[in-house]
């Protein structure tokens, strides 16, 4: 795995000297973490210059057991006081190697430490890193996917087995923390964000947090859960009626986001702009009149954050390319009824690879349970 | 309640003014909520110029459920697209109000955020309104008081019910969750911090997170949890003895422990210096040449936050003041053997009212579970 881990700084450093940098400070954790394969609270990653890279982290509390070790060739510098601040100490070591220009992440780094570094290193000229690695980021390798593939199985299978249960009578909140604790269970690292589970008047809401509603027939339910497996996240949704047969309203309301999910779905390819998967998803339910009651986006990339780039939105630059892990989840919500959404997490494939390869695999049937 | 953040808000800027900042711009989440009482996802607070302060948002997600109310004398002020930056919307209107210097949470804001407001609102002169709020923030009133003691209630009553059943060949991580679900089940918003669960070799560390490492008779077992009430946080840490009656190094391990906790604690009192209450329960172990396995802070303070202002900590400045709660957390690791770590939160008071208030109640008295 080191070797993966090399070769990404290794394309981080040729964009840096591209772009006139002799060395990247990377502090956004998901970025250090997808550059060496661990990121210890507070750790910084210094990029060059020259060969070396270094972990530059605080002094790590006493008998603190949560530590990865970083790969064999980045080296570590660990601060003599647990209150010491990484970033300072990494621009002190580029001015001790020569280098004049330091590249940071500017959407990340804080003013403060932003002047610390200022007050500490004058001689250093500051540039911005942007979004570097985000970029590098969008594109997974086979490991990447597979490690997501495997949370998407996690995420399905806790579904399922919380499907099996009896649903009626119990509270939303419940409900998600016995998902979360099944998936821990299963072997996840954990969940990938906060389970959300929303009944009648709560279902299919985009954002909801789960209250001490319970579950009575005849209503939607909304539950949407993924999980994190070594730091890959997924997302699956689903919608479910309870207990009786479900009412023809309910029928065509799904029917209807299903239909747009599936459009959604099979608008994904490498080459399509990301604007178009939204407009495939999107038309089908502006068409039925529920334009306004859907939101920004009807998907997003996932990877190591659960909201990632790409984004599938109508403003949305860009094409997709293959090997990238999206979301599909358009929904409605009519406030006061409650709603449908169908969520799932799919890899953008080549049609000669038999199109986008879908990862969460539980029935989009409308299941009365 | 409003009255209550009206008056915070009033604090605040009268520093402002003092300083001579016509306005404030609050990004911080915790922050947010100290002086609002909500903070939706992104919302910045802007105190001044002028009396009317604004809570400035981006658009949220259709269906979102998930929202808290400001309070009435602040306007809310939602923009347009759910991309835009309330911090650069907040600095229009600054503008517009003929405010020319605003005072910004440089330890809070990015690099890219503060350049934006620079580009969109170049007349604005922009200070540094550094921990202001955070300093606000640090004695309680009794409300907030109130709230981490019931935070304190659902922690021991979680741990109570968990001290009932059957440990023997249960993992650290399953115990992690029956704990956090308990937390919630009895009316927590949630964990303050992941629960940390460590056995045997992994007991009594300073941080550990849980592994499938399962209890085993004659293991130290250290359970470290905290709840969250109404955005209020406490911390509660006990270390107990599986199946078999104890070994005498661990009864010995234990008291050494325990009697440099109860020093700490007792050393808690207005006008104390907060090294002095470090130093009391620090010397303790030291004394018995643990002085090295301790970590570099054995108490820290609780609010929105699970660990604010004040450090007890060797190097700390500064005082105690009467109502500012505090954990008292020294523990000693013996790398491979495991430990002790006992942590209870507290609220300083003066001798006239008793002394310090203990607010997680959980016994410590060496059980062999």
């Amino acid at each position: 795995m080191s070797d993966v881990h090399a070769a990404r700084r290794e394309r981080l450093r040729d964009r840096c000297a591209a772009s006139g940098a002799a060395a990247a400070l990377v502090s956004r954790p998901a970025n250090v973490r997808y550059l060496t394969g661990c990121a210890p609270a507070g750790a910084v990653l210094l990029i060059g210059p020259g060969d070396q890279d270094a972990l530059v982290r605080s002094r790590p509390a006493v008998g603190d057991l949560s530590e990865a070790q970083p790969p064999e060739d980045v080296r570590t510098v660990v601060l003599a006081r647990s209150d010491g601040d990484p970033v300072v100490a990494a621009a002190g070591l580029v001015l001790d190697r020569r280098g004049d220009t330091l590249a940071v992440e500017e959407h990340h780094l804080t003013v403060s430490r932003h002047r610390a570094i200022g007050s500490v290193a004058p001689g250093l000229r500051l540039t911005d890193l942007r979004g570097a690695v985000e970029q590098l980021r969008v594109v997974k390798d086979e490991q990447e996917i597979a490690s997501i593939r495997i949370a998407a199985e996690l995420a399905d299978q806790a579904l399922g087995e919380l499907l099996e249960s009896i649903l009626v009578g119990r509270t939303e909140r419940h409900l998600a923390l016995e998902l979360e604790r099944r998936l821990v269970d299963h072997g996840a690292d954990g969940p990938a964000f906060p389970t959300c589970v929303g009944t009648g008047p709560h279902s299919g809401a985009a954002r909801h947090v789960p209250t001490d509603r319970r579950v009575e027939e005849g209503d939607f339910l909304t539950v949407r859960l993924g999980a994190c497996y070594r730091g890959y996240r997924c997302e699956v949704g689903r919608t479910f009626v309870v207990g009786t047969s479900p009412a023809d309203w309910q029928i065509e309301l799904y029917e209807l986001v299903f239909a747009a999910q599936r459009a959604g779905r099979e608008a994904l390819a490498p080459g399509v702009a990301c604007r178009d998967v939204d407009h495939a998803a999107r038309s089908v339910l502006a068409a039925a009149g529920y334009g306004e009651a859907l939101g920004e986006v009807t998907g997003h990339g996932v990877g190591l954050e659960i909201d990632e780039d790409p984004r599938l939105s109508p403003a949305a630059m860009g094409k997709l390319d293959a090997c990238v892990p999206v979301t599909v989840e358009p929904g409605v919500h009519l406030p006061g009824r409650g709603g449908v959404r169908i969520d799932d997490t799919l890899v953008v494939r080549p049609p000669t690879d038999g199109g986008p390869e879908l990862l969460t695999i539980t029935t989009k049937e409308l299941l009365a349970l």
